[in-house]
């Protein structure tokens, strides 16, 4: 893998295209479904894509009634590799804490699916994909995505995949907004439904740290206009910053302390240059050239972009309980103390409004320091909320 | 002034040196003390600065005694032009709604005395400052820099008026951390101290947010390795990007909020493009590009790298008490409520060792939810405690 060096001395112009991570977009290792040209995908700016490709992964066995698939809906930079060694970094899956057999997203009792979004570089269409009207990539002549537009895309992996009713949708940060998005615009396929550290809208915060993180990808001479493909040069450094102000968004005050504090890196004292004398410094940077390796500038805009524009509210006539207006669905809305990202306040927007409409809905607030990413990690609380919410569910449908 | 667009088509690779900006660096337009080359800055890192200039601006009238100046410590981004129009923006000075005549720091009363920091670019030596051995700006050859330094430097600039002891020493954010190491390594020559909105050390998310800032600036081609000046280019996209993460900072979450929320600007819809199409986009877009109109680059790297290392705890033997031992200053210790840059407790830090060496302290917490820039805003409890504290002082020393 080409790893980037942020050198201090403004040096280090060009890093070579990273092969394997490129590899994943035209030809990914997982499943993949592909909707001809004749059957576009019509999206909520009204432009169309197609051909259509979804590239997903599945754990565990769908029963004969169909009755057992949980639908995972991944974050920003998440992908379908939920509980598998992943193609590029070939780490364990983002998930794979409470995703498998016996875990609380329960493998051997659940059939999981998990899609790479519409705008994502791991398989499915995306900015990186092929434009059809010209043979190259799209770059910016992909069209501007949203949430709404993802489900649907998702919505057609699950008719291809012959399940009428999925019995749970499931997904933490952005997943958690498609999460919402499914239950408004698939009533009927949703038996219950699990947003997690989410918000029913992107706040003016929200959107300045995605505007930074965009305007650092753009600023980078090397991401040409979009148009970087097959040219020698990606914006890896404006990438690694974008990515360093998200993650610092993704962590508490108080986590970053505890793990990093004023620690040193490698040095006993400072050493008067600029340097990364500090851990948290050496952290950041190993954020950033970690994750030029195995994501797509390009996708970065595009999916940063669709959750700005989230606003499940004003999509449904200025009023969330309207988005939610006759759901049978069950709702299981978890938060987490410490996350300052999609903070509780925001979560308990979607309560309020789902109880405007006398759903079903639970709601949980977790005790964790650890910001927002606490949802991708093992939180006792958290799982066996995750696992009684399920088993419950499960236990009404006769789920074995 | 040369204006720095943020084009969404790449393109744009090349910024004209800002002329106003740059004539401050060596003919500032304020009052300016020059110590030869022969009376050297010692620095804490060992290394020395000489010749030093200090870029200064006073307001009101020393009195007899000497007894009724005020030193006012400026932020990151400040300068010495308090409360005088600014001569690169033309604006008025950054702290005109307290500072002036019948203002809570009055300058009908008092002398007020506030100089550029050392690092700076209005005046004061800094990176963009001719490098005695080369003729040419120092760029990366200027040494790193501490707070204590820049204290240092401005007990020359105290030297040079003649005064033995300041009346009062008063900064916010950056500047209350310059009035910490005032009161700990000049305790006879502070009578009051007001440290407002600040910290006695940085926090690892402190220091990862200028990480990602000063990674933003190298990230930047034209930064060329800091040797800029003198070049048609400056990195002015890197230090527009690094401007715009900081100021989200600057300002709570709820004043984001309440002054942009979702808001649209000049539009009725999403462009389903890249355009500032939220008010807030736009927003930190113009304060990136205003930003770089005045403000030099390597300054901005060498400040935050001040700040970062800044940990008076550290310095004086790990108890942060230490470093007030034996102190006889008056100190007026203001954080505000929503501020999560330097939060109240921070602030509480700081007045609980002063308390462990009994030293004379009051605390205010101001109730505000204007985030960290609260305190460069019109407060009206925060202006009464001002100016109440430097009443009482001023009648104990008999000062008219």
């Amino acid at each position: 893998m080409a790893n980037l060096e942020i050198r201090t001395d403004g040096s280090a112009r060009q890093t070579p295209p990273n092969d394997a991570a490129l590899r994943q977009v035209n030809d990914p290792q997982s499943q993949v479904v592909r909707f001809p040209a004749d059957a576009p995908l019509r999206l909520d700016s009204g432009r169309e894509i197609a051909p259509l490709t979804i590239a997903y992964q599945t754990y565990g066995k769908l029963n004969a009634g169909k009755s057992n698939a949980i639908l995972i809906c991944h974050a920003l930079t998440g992908d379908q590799h939920v509980a598998n060694e992943h193609p590029v970094t070939h780490k364990g899956g983002w998930w794979s804490t409470i995703v498998g057999p016996g875990k609380p997203i329960d493998t051997d009792r659940f059939f999981v699916i998990c899609a790479n979004i519409l705008g994502g570089c791991m398989g499915s269409t995306g900015p990186a994909s092929p434009n059809p009207a010209t043979g190259k990539p799209y770059g910016v002549e992909f069209p501007v995505i949203t949430i709404g537009d993802m489900v649907n895309a998702q919505a057609r992996l699950i008719d291809h995949l012959g399940i009428d009713r999925l019995f749970s949708v499931i997904g933490g940060s952005m997943g958690g907004m498609q999460v919402l998005q499914w239950c408004a615009r698939y009533k009927e396929r949703v038996f219950t439904a699990m947003p997690i550290a989410t918000a029913p809208w992107h706040t003016a915060q929200n959107i300045a740290f995605h505007e930074v993180g965009r305007q650092a990808v753009m600023a980078d001479p090397d991401w040409q206009g979009g148009s970087y493909y097959g040219t020698e040069a990606r914006p890896s450094r404006g990438l690694a910053v974008a990515r360093m102000a998200a993650h610092i968004t993704y962590l508490s005050e108080k986590a970053l302390q505890d793990k990093f504090g004023r620690g040193l890196q490698n040095r006993d004292a400072h050493s008067f240059s600029f340097d990364a004398d500090f851990k948290i410094e050496s952290y950041l940077r190993h954020q950033g050239s970690t994750f030029v390796d195995r994501f797509d500038a390009n996708s970065y805009l595009y999916i940063t972009r669709a959750m700005d524009y989230f606003d499940l509210e004003a999509e449904y006539g200025g009023k969330l309980a309207n988005a939610f207006t006759g759901t049978k669905t069950q709702f299981c809305v978890v938060s987490f103390t410490s996350d300052w990202l999609y903070p509780t306040r925001d979560n308990k927007e979607i309560v309020k409004a789902l109880n405007g409409v006398a759903a079903n809905v639970s709601f949980v607030e977790i005790e964790s320091d650890k910001g927002h990413d606490a949802f991708l990690l093992h939180e006792e609380e958290f799982f066996a909320t995750v696992r009684g919410f399920l088993n419950a569910a499960a236990k009404k449908l006769g789920i074995a």
